[in-house]
Protein backbone atom coordinates (compact mmCIF):
# COMPACT_ATOMS: atom_id res chain seq x y z
CA UNK A 1 0.00 0.00 0.00
CA UNK A 2 1.59 3.34 -1.40
CA UNK A 3 -0.22 6.32 0.73
CA UNK A 4 -0.04 9.28 -1.81
CA UNK A 5 0.93 12.73 -0.38
CA UNK A 6 3.44 15.40 -0.38
CA UNK A 7 2.50 16.46 3.39
CA UNK A 8 5.47 15.40 5.74
CA UNK A 9 3.82 16.00 8.31
CA UNK A 10 1.21 13.43 7.63
CA UNK A 11 3.21 10.96 7.31
CA UNK A 12 5.24 11.10 10.48
CA UNK A 13 1.60 11.58 12.27
CA UNK A 14 0.23 8.69 10.11
CA UNK A 15 3.20 6.14 11.02
CA UNK A 16 3.26 7.45 14.52
CA UNK A 17 -0.71 6.30 15.10
CA UNK A 18 0.17 3.30 12.81
CA UNK A 19 3.24 2.04 14.24
CA UNK A 20 4.94 1.08 11.46
CA UNK A 21 7.32 2.87 8.00
CA UNK A 22 4.89 4.15 5.01
CA UNK A 23 5.93 3.70 1.51
CA UNK A 24 4.83 7.21 -0.01
CA UNK A 25 4.43 9.05 -3.04
CA UNK A 26 3.80 12.43 -3.91
CA UNK A 27 1.26 12.80 -7.00
CA UNK A 28 0.10 15.49 -7.47
CA UNK A 29 -3.28 14.91 -8.04
CA UNK A 30 -6.23 17.45 -8.48
CA UNK A 31 -8.32 17.64 -5.46
CA UNK A 32 -12.13 18.57 -6.91
CA UNK A 33 -13.87 21.34 -4.95
CA UNK A 34 -15.96 20.06 -2.20
CA UNK A 35 -16.63 21.03 1.47
CA UNK A 36 -16.67 17.22 2.05
CA UNK A 37 -13.58 14.94 2.46
CA UNK A 38 -15.17 12.32 2.06
CA UNK A 39 -15.76 13.46 -1.80
CA UNK A 40 -12.35 14.71 -2.04
CA UNK A 41 -10.81 11.54 -0.82
CA UNK A 42 -12.56 8.84 -3.18
CA UNK A 43 -11.85 10.92 -6.13
CA UNK A 44 -8.42 10.75 -5.05
CA UNK A 45 -7.74 7.72 -4.14
CA UNK A 46 -9.75 6.56 -7.28
CA UNK A 47 -7.26 8.46 -9.10
CA UNK A 48 -4.30 7.40 -7.88
CA UNK A 49 -5.11 3.55 -8.35
CA UNK A 50 -6.01 4.45 -11.83
CA UNK A 51 -2.47 6.02 -12.40
CA UNK A 52 -0.58 3.60 -10.32
CA UNK A 53 -2.37 0.25 -10.49
CA UNK A 54 -1.35 -0.36 -6.84
CA UNK A 55 -3.34 -0.24 -3.59
CA UNK A 56 -3.28 3.10 -3.06
CA UNK A 57 -4.25 5.06 0.69
CA UNK A 58 -5.00 8.65 0.48
CA UNK A 59 -6.00 11.06 3.08
CA UNK A 60 -8.56 14.11 3.30
CA UNK A 61 -9.01 15.95 6.45
CA UNK A 62 -11.59 18.98 7.14
CA UNK A 63 -12.38 21.92 9.32
CA UNK A 64 -16.18 22.93 9.12
CA UNK A 65 -17.10 25.52 11.10
CA UNK A 66 -20.66 25.74 12.71
CA UNK A 67 -20.61 29.23 12.50
CA UNK A 68 -20.15 29.16 8.78
CA UNK A 69 -22.98 26.37 7.44
CA UNK A 70 -19.37 23.76 7.09
CA UNK A 71 -16.89 25.89 5.50
CA UNK A 72 -14.46 25.61 4.83
CA UNK A 73 -14.35 22.23 5.45
CA UNK A 74 -12.32 20.22 2.90
CA UNK A 75 -11.55 23.88 1.40
CA UNK A 76 -9.54 24.43 4.43
CA UNK A 77 -6.71 24.30 1.78
CA UNK A 78 -7.18 27.11 -0.05
CA UNK A 79 -8.01 29.06 2.81
CA UNK A 80 -4.72 28.22 4.50
CA UNK A 81 -2.81 28.86 0.97
CA UNK A 82 -4.72 32.97 0.84
CA UNK A 83 -5.32 33.80 4.35
CA UNK A 84 -3.12 33.78 7.54
CA UNK A 85 -4.81 31.98 10.51
CA UNK A 86 -5.51 34.68 12.29
CA UNK A 87 -7.66 36.21 9.04
CA UNK A 88 -9.22 32.59 9.37
CA UNK A 89 -9.85 33.25 12.60
CA UNK A 90 -11.59 36.12 12.48
CA UNK A 91 -13.94 35.48 9.89
CA UNK A 92 -16.02 33.89 12.79
CA UNK A 93 -18.46 35.88 15.15
CA UNK A 94 -19.99 34.33 18.08
CA UNK A 95 -20.34 30.68 17.04
CA UNK A 96 -16.80 29.64 17.90
CA UNK A 97 -18.00 25.57 17.42
CA UNK A 98 -15.64 23.34 14.87
CA UNK A 99 -15.80 20.20 13.38
CA UNK A 100 -12.45 18.71 12.78
CA UNK A 101 -12.80 15.61 10.04
CA UNK A 102 -10.25 13.12 8.72
CA UNK A 103 -11.42 10.73 6.03
CA UNK A 104 -8.62 7.85 4.71
CA UNK A 105 -9.77 6.53 1.34
CA UNK A 106 -8.01 2.96 0.50
CA UNK A 107 -8.39 1.64 -2.90
CA UNK A 108 -7.29 -1.88 -4.12
CA UNK A 109 -8.99 -3.50 -7.05
CA UNK A 110 -12.17 -3.89 -5.04
CA UNK A 111 -12.84 -0.30 -5.19
CA UNK A 112 -12.87 2.57 -2.82
CA UNK A 113 -13.19 1.87 0.98
CA UNK A 114 -13.36 4.85 3.62
CA UNK A 115 -12.46 5.53 6.76
CA UNK A 116 -13.48 8.34 8.45
CA UNK A 117 -13.81 9.97 11.61
CA UNK A 118 -14.55 13.28 13.32
CA UNK A 119 -14.23 15.28 16.28
CA UNK A 120 -15.87 18.61 18.02
CA UNK A 121 -14.01 21.68 19.05
CA UNK A 122 -13.65 25.26 19.54
CA UNK A 123 -11.74 27.79 16.93
CA UNK A 124 -9.41 29.75 19.50
CA UNK A 125 -9.33 33.50 19.15
CA UNK A 126 -5.52 33.50 18.11
CA UNK A 127 -3.08 31.17 16.97
CA UNK A 128 -1.28 29.20 20.02
CA UNK A 129 1.58 26.36 20.00
CA UNK A 130 3.75 25.88 17.77
CA UNK A 131 4.34 22.07 17.54
CA UNK A 132 1.62 20.72 14.92
CA UNK A 133 1.18 21.73 11.58
CA UNK A 134 -2.03 23.00 9.21
CA UNK A 135 -4.28 24.41 11.72
CA UNK A 136 -3.12 22.84 14.82
CA UNK A 137 -2.84 25.98 16.30
CA UNK A 138 -6.36 27.52 16.16
CA UNK A 139 -8.42 24.47 17.03
CA UNK A 140 -9.14 23.08 20.52
CA UNK A 141 -10.56 19.80 20.85
CA UNK A 142 -13.59 19.68 22.59
CA UNK A 143 -13.36 19.13 26.15
CA UNK A 144 -9.41 20.52 26.55
CA UNK A 145 -7.70 24.01 27.17
CA UNK A 146 -5.51 24.26 24.50
CA UNK A 147 -4.69 24.06 20.81
CA UNK A 148 -3.73 21.08 18.81
CA UNK A 149 -0.73 23.46 18.27
CA UNK A 150 0.06 23.39 21.97
CA UNK A 151 0.23 19.52 22.32
CA UNK A 152 3.01 17.40 21.97
CA UNK A 153 2.27 14.69 19.18
CA UNK A 154 1.31 11.74 21.64
CA UNK A 155 -0.93 14.09 23.34
CA UNK A 156 -2.78 14.91 20.14
CA UNK A 157 -3.14 11.96 18.60
CA UNK A 158 -5.09 10.98 22.21
CA UNK A 159 -7.96 13.18 20.84
CA UNK A 160 -7.18 13.69 17.25
CA UNK A 161 -9.43 12.74 14.09
CA UNK A 162 -6.66 11.50 12.20
CA UNK A 163 -6.16 8.62 15.08
CA UNK A 164 -9.78 8.08 15.05
CA UNK A 165 -9.72 7.56 11.41
CA UNK A 166 -6.13 5.58 11.20
CA UNK A 167 -8.04 3.05 14.00
CA UNK A 168 -10.51 1.86 11.92
CA UNK A 169 -8.12 1.49 9.23
CA UNK A 170 -5.74 -0.23 11.16
CA UNK A 171 -8.63 -3.20 12.21
CA UNK A 172 -9.23 -3.67 8.52
CA UNK A 173 -6.62 -2.88 5.95
CA UNK A 174 -3.34 -3.89 7.81
CA UNK B 1 -19.12 23.38 -30.31
CA UNK B 2 -21.19 22.50 -27.30
CA UNK B 3 -21.51 24.60 -23.65
CA UNK B 4 -20.86 22.59 -20.97
CA UNK B 5 -22.76 23.95 -18.28
CA UNK B 6 -25.57 22.77 -15.81
CA UNK B 7 -26.70 27.03 -15.24
CA UNK B 8 -29.71 27.93 -17.32
CA UNK B 9 -29.34 31.83 -16.74
CA UNK B 10 -25.13 31.37 -18.20
CA UNK B 11 -26.47 29.82 -20.92
CA UNK B 12 -29.52 32.74 -21.75
CA UNK B 13 -26.67 35.32 -20.62
CA UNK B 14 -24.08 33.58 -23.10
CA UNK B 15 -26.93 33.55 -25.96
CA UNK B 16 -27.73 36.63 -25.51
CA UNK B 17 -24.00 38.32 -26.17
CA UNK B 18 -23.08 36.32 -28.40
CA UNK B 19 -26.32 36.41 -30.70
CA UNK B 20 -26.53 32.80 -31.46
CA UNK B 21 -28.65 30.04 -29.47
CA UNK B 22 -25.83 27.63 -28.28
CA UNK B 23 -25.87 23.97 -28.07
CA UNK B 24 -25.71 22.99 -24.88
CA UNK B 25 -24.57 19.49 -22.42
CA UNK B 26 -25.17 19.14 -18.72
CA UNK B 27 -22.52 16.56 -18.25
CA UNK B 28 -21.98 16.06 -13.99
CA UNK B 29 -18.17 16.94 -14.22
CA UNK B 30 -16.05 17.23 -11.03
CA UNK B 31 -14.68 21.29 -10.65
CA UNK B 32 -11.28 21.18 -9.23
CA UNK B 33 -10.55 22.94 -6.01
CA UNK B 34 -8.87 26.44 -6.92
CA UNK B 35 -9.41 29.92 -6.45
CA UNK B 36 -8.53 30.65 -9.79
CA UNK B 37 -11.23 30.10 -12.66
CA UNK B 38 -8.66 29.86 -15.09
CA UNK B 39 -7.16 26.30 -13.78
CA UNK B 40 -10.88 25.24 -12.80
CA UNK B 41 -12.06 26.05 -16.57
CA UNK B 42 -9.05 24.19 -18.23
CA UNK B 43 -8.99 21.28 -16.56
CA UNK B 44 -13.07 21.01 -17.35
CA UNK B 45 -12.89 21.58 -20.92
CA UNK B 46 -10.48 19.28 -20.93
CA UNK B 47 -12.25 16.75 -19.27
CA UNK B 48 -15.47 17.33 -21.60
CA UNK B 49 -13.67 17.18 -24.61
CA UNK B 50 -11.94 13.87 -23.48
CA UNK B 51 -15.61 12.34 -22.83
CA UNK B 52 -17.56 13.78 -26.08
CA UNK B 53 -14.84 14.36 -28.51
CA UNK B 54 -16.22 17.09 -29.98
CA UNK B 55 -15.10 21.08 -29.51
CA UNK B 56 -16.36 22.17 -26.49
CA UNK B 57 -16.53 25.34 -24.26
CA UNK B 58 -16.82 25.79 -20.39
CA UNK B 59 -17.53 28.73 -18.13
CA UNK B 60 -16.01 29.80 -14.82
CA UNK B 61 -16.89 33.01 -13.40
CA UNK B 62 -14.82 33.52 -9.81
CA UNK B 63 -14.92 36.62 -7.57
CA UNK B 64 -12.09 37.42 -5.93
CA UNK B 65 -12.10 39.25 -2.43
CA UNK B 66 -9.28 41.92 -2.29
CA UNK B 67 -9.83 41.68 1.40
CA UNK B 68 -9.47 38.02 1.33
CA UNK B 69 -6.39 38.08 -0.38
CA UNK B 70 -8.63 36.31 -3.31
CA UNK B 71 -11.39 34.13 -1.87
CA UNK B 72 -13.75 32.82 -2.66
CA UNK B 73 -12.75 33.21 -6.14
CA UNK B 74 -13.81 30.34 -8.22
CA UNK B 75 -14.62 28.47 -4.43
CA UNK B 76 -17.46 31.08 -5.05
CA UNK B 77 -19.87 28.22 -5.78
CA UNK B 78 -18.76 26.35 -2.50
CA UNK B 79 -19.99 29.60 -0.51
CA UNK B 80 -22.67 30.02 -2.15
CA UNK B 81 -23.75 26.42 -1.23
CA UNK B 82 -22.81 26.90 2.64
CA UNK B 83 -23.91 30.63 2.54
CA UNK B 84 -26.52 33.05 2.04
CA UNK B 85 -25.59 36.29 0.57
CA UNK B 86 -25.51 38.47 3.32
CA UNK B 87 -23.63 36.16 5.44
CA UNK B 88 -20.94 36.10 2.27
CA UNK B 89 -20.99 39.91 2.60
CA UNK B 90 -20.85 40.34 6.07
CA UNK B 91 -17.41 38.11 5.81
CA UNK B 92 -15.95 41.43 4.65
CA UNK B 93 -14.59 44.27 6.83
CA UNK B 94 -13.47 47.62 5.77
CA UNK B 95 -12.21 46.37 2.12
CA UNK B 96 -14.87 45.63 0.09
CA UNK B 97 -13.60 45.67 -3.36
CA UNK B 98 -13.27 42.38 -5.13
CA UNK B 99 -12.48 41.42 -8.70
CA UNK B 100 -15.30 39.49 -11.03
CA UNK B 101 -13.64 37.27 -13.89
CA UNK B 102 -14.56 34.94 -16.34
CA UNK B 103 -13.09 32.49 -18.02
CA UNK B 104 -14.35 30.68 -21.08
CA UNK B 105 -11.71 27.61 -22.33
CA UNK B 106 -12.43 26.30 -25.51
CA UNK B 107 -11.08 22.82 -26.02
CA UNK B 108 -10.90 20.92 -30.09
CA UNK B 109 -8.15 18.78 -30.72
CA UNK B 110 -5.36 21.41 -30.71
CA UNK B 111 -6.43 21.26 -26.74
CA UNK B 112 -7.36 24.29 -24.77
CA UNK B 113 -7.56 27.79 -25.67
CA UNK B 114 -8.52 30.66 -22.94
CA UNK B 115 -10.51 33.51 -22.90
CA UNK B 116 -10.60 35.52 -19.67
CA UNK B 117 -11.65 39.02 -18.77
CA UNK B 118 -12.10 40.60 -15.67
CA UNK B 119 -13.64 43.55 -14.09
CA UNK B 120 -13.29 46.20 -10.80
CA UNK B 121 -15.90 46.27 -8.11
CA UNK B 122 -17.11 46.43 -4.75
CA UNK B 123 -19.19 44.39 -2.85
CA UNK B 124 -22.37 45.99 -1.71
CA UNK B 125 -23.63 46.04 2.11
CA UNK B 126 -26.53 43.87 1.62
CA UNK B 127 -28.15 42.11 -1.48
CA UNK B 128 -29.92 44.53 -3.60
CA UNK B 129 -31.95 43.45 -6.99
CA UNK B 130 -33.36 40.22 -8.02
CA UNK B 131 -32.63 40.30 -12.07
CA UNK B 132 -29.34 38.60 -11.97
CA UNK B 133 -27.99 35.32 -10.60
CA UNK B 134 -25.80 34.10 -8.69
CA UNK B 135 -24.21 36.51 -6.67
CA UNK B 136 -25.11 39.37 -8.78
CA UNK B 137 -27.55 41.00 -6.31
CA UNK B 138 -23.80 41.50 -3.77
CA UNK B 139 -21.59 43.07 -6.79
CA UNK B 140 -21.23 46.79 -8.30
CA UNK B 141 -19.15 47.05 -10.83
CA UNK B 142 -16.25 49.90 -10.95
CA UNK B 143 -18.10 53.41 -11.39
CA UNK B 144 -21.48 52.49 -11.26
CA UNK B 145 -23.89 52.67 -8.38
CA UNK B 146 -25.89 49.79 -8.28
CA UNK B 147 -25.74 46.07 -8.08
CA UNK B 148 -26.16 43.77 -11.46
CA UNK B 149 -29.12 42.08 -9.91
CA UNK B 150 -30.66 45.94 -10.04
CA UNK B 151 -29.60 45.80 -13.93
CA UNK B 152 -31.67 44.56 -16.68
CA UNK B 153 -29.53 41.98 -19.00
CA UNK B 154 -28.55 44.42 -21.59
CA UNK B 155 -27.49 46.92 -19.03
CA UNK B 156 -25.39 44.17 -17.24
CA UNK B 157 -23.59 43.00 -20.74
CA UNK B 158 -22.31 46.59 -20.56
CA UNK B 159 -19.95 45.92 -17.81
CA UNK B 160 -19.75 42.21 -17.46
CA UNK B 161 -16.74 40.19 -17.27
CA UNK B 162 -18.86 37.58 -19.16
CA UNK B 163 -19.58 39.76 -22.10
CA UNK B 164 -15.78 40.88 -21.99
CA UNK B 165 -14.27 37.38 -22.37
CA UNK B 166 -17.02 36.02 -24.85
CA UNK B 167 -15.99 39.02 -26.81
CA UNK B 168 -12.45 37.48 -27.40
CA UNK B 169 -13.65 33.91 -27.66
CA UNK B 170 -16.53 35.94 -30.81
CA UNK B 171 -13.22 37.16 -32.63
CA UNK B 172 -11.96 33.77 -32.39
CA UNK B 173 -13.78 30.40 -32.28
CA UNK B 174 -16.80 31.48 -34.28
Amino acid sequence: MIFITGNSDKVRELELILGQKLETRDLDLSEIQSIDSEVVATYKAQNAYNLLNKPVLVEDTSLAFIGLNGLPGALIKSFLQCLTLQQIVDLLKENREAIAKTCLAYCDNNGVRLFTAEILGQIAKEPKGEKGFGWDSIFIPSGQNKTFGEMEPEEKNKFSMRQKAAEKLKGIVF
